[in-house]
């Protein structure tokens, strides 16, 4: 039976090559102070950060920075910004990168709401929804978590190796800039990961649910993770390719984004035990999303499985209508394994990145939290284990 | 190029079969006094009106009544619920039912909020957006307009023969409960023309469009498309099939919302050529629609509209992917006719309907207001004339 689910995704998005010149009066919308979040400078170089700090002063906005916020955000830069924000009185934080930039800036807009808390640590480990938040807006570099309309994000603690997920109305960006060109810069390597975080997305919280998706859903799902399909490629080898650009971009959103999961069960086996490679090793997480999931699949195929992993082989990779279900699961897994693989051209192996099986057990254990990751097939710690092993 | 564009819809829907119990709630947010506005009476007598009024009752909201709102809803009816909205000091306006009731229940909401105009036609001769509205809420008994998620609405002056549209961001709902088992009691006439309705904002607004859409719109648009296809002869056949309606009540409110037409060049020159029909014969806007759209596709089919209405045809109705795009487009508009006349059963000439030619001349002239429709094939006055004729 089809689960009830409630929808609303407030999130304003200007979407193309001329919207910039509108950062000015969203912001005024919201207060004459602002915290602008970035990460490495990339944006300095490229000279989008020359643009935005032209338009806020156009604007008569007082900015801040936090600055070197980290691919996965530490707790601690978190702390930092919200302890800025409250020292300075800011009305709005303006993230300006993908979604390391958007989920540390949403720590820091529900820190600074959350009645004298200083550590988002403490927030996530409260397990409590941020219902307030200081308002986000975001200037999108990057094509891949989805984290501009969504209202969740993932903040790692380096000193305890542990990556969780935090979040809630409070913190959806309010407005989301999003320019295809903006991404122009990003190298070849880094879209491939992101192209195949958003197809994670699709794979990990919805498409292989075991709860009834809505088949219009499912349809759709099919075309976002057609569209990576056809253009993360296209990108990866001619980075200005606005056609491409534009489709990553617009699929990013979507696929993490409550059109697409409500109603499905949600269950992120894989970017748990991704979440532990990253925690561990700092490892960028579309890669290891793309090392774990064609494993994921082939560990779980079995005839309850088969049908779906099938359905999807037909629909995305044209996988033959004449073979049997399992058949067809098997050849959409190596369709999938080649176009990670060779199309995008990302390493194969957990061994290509330096990582070996001496954490596989530790790892595991806290993926399942001791107990038992439910999903389509639920996975208990020796079976995460196996998964690992089969991603050496 | 594809276009820039800006993308908000904040509306929030609780989709499912146990979701009435926080319409109290919701109105409450809002205040204590609202209009409940609604067609011919079908919700008394299967027993939505009265689960309404007992959620209504029980969050201590005082009740105003609406009724008798025509299938297209005249500007004296929303005339009449202004002043009832006025003369009460009401907060927040329930439209029960599909498009009709809804787009009436905008007028109102907007008109209450136009700084003293008395009357719905002044402001839609004037153009004026409307900025400002009483709160909407909504809730669903026939999937067909999309006006639940949407910001536009569509009013008639039969006195003057005229229908045509008003809307801005005050007037979008702003909750809206959707809930499948609600539209059990659509009879299949009415379910078959709701479901036309559905695939005509698509064609009209969306797919066939002269701006370059871009591709993963496209795809989903199809998968919209194809999620009709599949579930409408269901409903048609099987009134009280949950997972058909619940798809097709889904679908409806994505095809005409701004995911799915922001960046297309939202012609609707079918809507004007049907708005004619409607204002002039009162009949169901959706078999309306359904009986123009495969006479306006072969009337526009030409090298360079071939290629569009080709893929169409091959990823909606498995056209033959060996045929030149010539062929496969008439092979399109065959199967979208037998689609329409055969599976749906819905009459396929205006002859059918009562409608000859005698009038075709004057609403011609009025569809493209004297000068030419612009679309992916600009239509003047001869040619909607044409067009019309095709139809009889």
């Amino acid at each position: 039976m089809i689960e009830d689910f409630i929808f609303q995704n407030t999130t304003k998005v200007y979407f193309g090559k001329n919207q910039l010149q509108h950062l000015g009066e969203e912001v005024s919308n919201f207060g004459k102070k602002v915290l602008l979040v970035y990460g490495g400078g990339s944006i300095k170089r490229n000279g989008l950060y020359d643009r935005i700090m032209e338009q806020l002063k156009a604007s008569g906005i007082e900015v801040f920075e936090l600055s070197g916020v980290e691919p996965n955000p530490r707790h601690t830069t978190v702390n930092k910004g919200a302890e800025i924000c409250r020292k300075e009185g800011i009305d709005a934080i303006i993230a300006v990168g993908g979604g390391s930039t958007i989920d540390c800036s949403k720590g820091i807009s529900g820190l600074v709401m959350s009645d004298g808390k200083n550590d988002i640590w403490e927030l996530i480990e409260s397990g409590t929804p941020l219902m307030k938040g200081l308002p986000i807006l975001v200037v999108l570099t990057m094509a891949a978590t989805g984290s501009e309309m969504d209202a969740g994000a993932v903040i790692s603690n380096m000193e305890i190796n542990q990556k969780h997920a935090i979040g809630g109305p409070g913190v959806r960006p309010r407005v989301a800039f999003e320019d295809p060109t903006n991404t122009f810069t990003v190298p070849a390597y880094q879209t491939a990961c992101g192209s195949f975080d958003i197809m994670s997305h699709i794979f990990d919280v919805e498409y292989f649910s075991k709860a009834d998706t809505m088949d219009m859903l499912k349809r759709i799902q099919e075309e976002v993770l057609n569209t990576v399909i056809k253009y993360a490629p296209v990108a990866v080898k001619e980075p200005d390719n606005y056609e491409a650009r534009a489709n990553l971009m617009w699929a990013s959103s979507w696929a993490l984004n409550d059109f697409l999961y409500d109603g499905c069960s949600q269950d992120t086996v894989c970017h748990e035990m991704e979440h532990e490679l990253s925690a561990h090793y700092d490892i960028t997480h579309g890669h290891g999303l793309a090392i774990i999931i064609p494993r994921w699949l082939e560990y779980i195929l079995d005839d309850s499985t088969a049908a779906d992993i099938a359905r999807f082989g037909r629909r995305c990779f044209g996988v033959d209508d004449q073979l049997s279900d399992m058949d067809a699961a098997k050849a959409a897994i190596e369709a999938l394994s080649d176009f990670c693989f060779n199309k995008l051209g990302l390493k194969s192996n957990l061994s290509d990145l330096g990582i070996d099986a001496s954490k596989f057990d530790i790892m595991a254990e806290s993926a399942c939290r001791g107990g038992v990751l439910n999903s389509i097939k639920p996975l208990n710690k020796q079976d995460i284990v196996e998964i690992y092993k089969m991603c050496l």
